[in-house]
């Protein structure tokens, strides 16, 4: 295992600040390799931990294929706090999220050219040429001078460019264990063992996932070949919560991913997950302020019409008033005046 | 039931900032009073819904004594967001926190002269002439231009100094329930069925409990009286987290408390609480940044010498390793480096 | 004059947000009419001091057209407090620039149908029909639940879009006064006596002037109509700044404009302002954090390859070093080691 | 010149923020030496601005005494932004000010004890003995377990004990150029050339000036010795704003007073400032928000019941309205509803 501290910005004090990677080394020549990395909104610390473990684990077990891990992979976003949390979601200088801000490689690209200079040529050709070119743009891009959050998604993109597969260990501020799958993973994803996947189409946000995938799948309708790459955002439940309890869970199921693509050795097990289209993914909005007390409970099916929460608001009224309060789920939270 | 909203601060887009108070006047002539308040520091919502369900419970069974209950004692803090965050321990503008801003209104009280005038007297009547005084200066302290925190402190001061019994709802970031109780009343405390108190001295830092019972207290030692009133400080657990369920129990034995004290009806029932000096009340700080992962069980005992966390670093040599990790609890926090 | 609070958020308090409306009517019937705000980013106070000046004036001296008047736009920005710094830019919550989530009502708008119907009719039907649907498509979108800045902007487009021009008033950190202003109106802005334009093409970033604009800007495209409407963003210096002096001067360019395009009375006066294509505005980025000392004169010319600041990072070498700190500008800011 | 960076925290992420020190070893044997910081409170950077042309100066000029530099005293304080703000001035996750948390080190001190043992001893031996008591006092607290606030402040306090002088370079946030000095020192503080200045008496609030001179000052009245330090809190005017010409002007008061103190060559010019003593330094509190616009001058004199400033509040009634807006000065603001 080969460990190295890459500096990502000099503070104004002249301090650096540095991401941890450790690279172990593939014993199967031409095994699929993985790249992971934990924490780019820097509350997530439950990633942060798996990988700590996953560490642990490929010293004694090494794998077949080359793994890349960068634990801790913004800084600053783990390093800014107001009063005990950590603002890590956004840039408090800019307010840019930080998984946002991922550079599209092909931006521009002239499909039509490649398409017509490759015609007819075999999968791994075309494959070689065009992360090699996808490599080149991406380089380019890091020579640009750019606001921090940018120059770190460039520097991860570069760091993960020549891997197979992609985990980007997320946290959301209170939640169950989900994850986002390009929809042709679905099946592989299973693996993870994570109850419910929300299925992305090929679109780019600026996610670190997307980015991963996005340029091989538009590769693959324009050419008609196979996809080459995975790359998923796994989110490991709440942020600012790390549980070892539930570190072990998860890296259980991380191992049968990786079994399951052969990056490393072991008997991959699948679960049964919940598939969401993206497209079918609601956000709720508060429609006043208040204090926010959920009934709806979390991860569980909620009937058509159901009361979600109740906002509290101290007014003159009583508590937990007229039925008005319960409204169709899940456009609308119900709100009382109290 | 007499509701108010009562302004506190203009803003600068000239929207106002307010108060709910609820008033309710007790059946019974002479029956002790309470006042209750909630969420001092904005994020301590579980205080919030005890309140709403105790106002509820009060609507059906009214009191014997007046209760008078300011919910959302703070709207700056309770506003104060940075992401989903309620950063409402400390103004933000100024870093002072909103608990420790109260007015001593007996700074500078020539105790000798009232001793003396008031040598022999009956204790109501002494009474009667300290509050008054207190009451006074209080309202004097409330003329003055102030920061906010210091304002806002003096109108809940002004709002509580007629009642005997004052309730200050609290959350800690991550916590066991507990309480801060004024020594003498440690036996009234058990009442509220919580199970850890901390027996607070006659100190004053500042905090609406010590400020509501310090002044009476040094009446007492000065003059010989007994105490006319109680205070504490209750801590319902984590911040930001609103729970239906345990907001039922500690209504409970906040109602328990009232019943014995007899601002309520009801047959009081005294819990076991462990006891602990404030004094002997120890905060352990991290020697060093990192990831941390608790070891030891919260609100469990821990042997002497037990290691209470690690700290998760990430450097080249592997996690969990040796055990030079495991430190003199409660002096040391154990960390480690991977 | 009439005045009106409009509320925009009910805080977790239960307290509101609102923002104030002026609205002059105008004396001469078909006279072009005005929407004026500021400090759409909270900090921005000269703008609003100017608005402040703006209502005085008219209430003198009433004008030709409507005129209405938003003066703080954004309460939560306003209100937004860290230190003594108003960090209203973005969402505390988000990081939503609050100047880049209005929403475009063109979207996905039928241009060839609607084309079709209005085939040879005459302006000023074409307008009305086309003012109609943008409206009842913004109407539309404020029935959504939204995050806070999504909700006032569209709140803030219901205000403006009856009226003929848009000034959006902002600052930006430490700037001298320019505006930004759509191509097709540069002459018109001149009358503003604003030293720099940057002149903005039909291309729409979530910004105010551009969500104003631009629809109408693809009309004249589509239709080949002209087009009736103008808004711009001036940037009225440093925001945090409040000059009663240059409050004076920057309503002086105001009125000129207005009386230039008929609004209100007066002799107008044109400015002869530096004229610059958005496309060749360039952000510098800092290569390194420390303390910025800018060598280049702000609001004057600098040669090609002159330095245009240092930064001071404390380090052994002596300060104001090697000639190697001579960059080319404007691509790179030049940065010493001390 | 010997230079070093001290580390002061691990942060989260595994980096280390750290201090610069600057030494100079003067040519003089037994002449005074001086001890200067700047920006304990991040955002002070005319100060870092000033020290690194003394630090340019000294090297061209070697001092008589010995010279001890700590710009940039805070790197936390420095790298804490929010927007383009340095919110500096407290440690965003606790709220401290990191200019109150200095260590009295005479806390406890057995004065009587120390007094007769040293009775009629020469004032070196007595100071001799003074300084070892302080300086092992303040390891052993460098020693403890603290929030990163007082770990900072100790470690400066021990840089800093073996000096004659102590200069803590700070800015405010808008404000004239003036000083705080021990009343004894007055006549000397003359010599910076800084045209306001602050009397303080004895009395220990937690600032780093305070806790150099107030052991000393003590000492001397306990004792009837001499004092033979001084300390000084330099405001270098606004915060956030590094102004080369105003640095060199800065630079040559400091060292017009190192030079009538021995410390460096030089002849040294004293000013004509303007002496305050703190108990008649008013703080004036804006009794609503709105944006404020001063009137009164800044660093000139007011009349008694002058307005100071207007708060501008934007509702019906016409801007800068009745004269009940003119208060007495300084104990009120004016304001104004628009």
């Amino acid at each position: 295992m080969k460990f190295r501290r890459l500096p990502v910005r000099q503070l104004a004090s002249g301090d650096q600040l540095s991401i941890p990677v450790y690279d172990f080394k593939g014993s199967k020549p031409g095994a699929p390799s993985v790249y992971l990395q934990s924490a780019m909104h820097g509350s997530e610390v439950q990633g942060s931990l798996v990988l700590a473990l996953l560490i642990e684990h490929l010293q004694k077990h090494p794998p077949l294929g080359n793994v890349r891990i960068v634990a801790n992979a913004n800084p600053l976003g783990l390093n800014e706090k107001v009063g005990e949390y950590t603002a890590g979601r956004f840039d408090l200088s800019t307010g840019e999220n930080f998984n946002r801000r991922y550079f599209l490689p092909t931006e521009g690209f002239d499909w039509a050219k490649f398409q017509k200079h490759f015609f007819g040529a075999p999968e791994e050709k075309i494959f070689a040429a065009f992360r090699k070119e996808l490599k080149k743009r991406i380089a380019a891009r890091a020579q640009q001078q750019a606001p921090y959050a940018d120059r770190l998604a460039v520097r991860l993109q570069l760091l993960s460019i020549d891997y197979n597969f992609c985990l980007d260990l997320h946290c959301a501020n209170r939640s169950v264990r989900h994850l986002y799958t390009p929809a042709y993973a679905k099946d592989d994803a299973a693996y993870f063992g994570i109850p419910f996947q929300l299925l992305v189409p090929n679109k780019f946000g600026g996610a670190m996932d997307e980015v991963f995938f996005s340029p091989w799948w538009t590769l693959a309708e324009k050419l008609g070949t196979s996809i080459p790459v995975q790359s998923f955002t796994l989110e490991f439940g709440d942020h600012e919560i790390a549980s070892m309890v539930e570190a072990k869970k998860d890296l259980a199921g991380v191992l049968h991913y990786l079994a399951h693509k052969g990056v490393t050795k072991g008997k991959p097990k699948a679960g049964h997950p919940v598939n969401c289209e993206l497209a079918s993914y609601h956000v709720v909005h508060a429609p006043v302020g208040g204090i926010t007390h959920w009934v709806a409970p979390l991860g569980k099916r909620v009937k058509k019409d159901a009361l979600l929460a109740r906002i509290l608001v101290f007014r003159e009224r009583p508590p937990r008033g007229e039925e008005h309060l319960v409204h169709r789920a899940p456009e609308f939270i119900g709100h009382e005046e109290l």
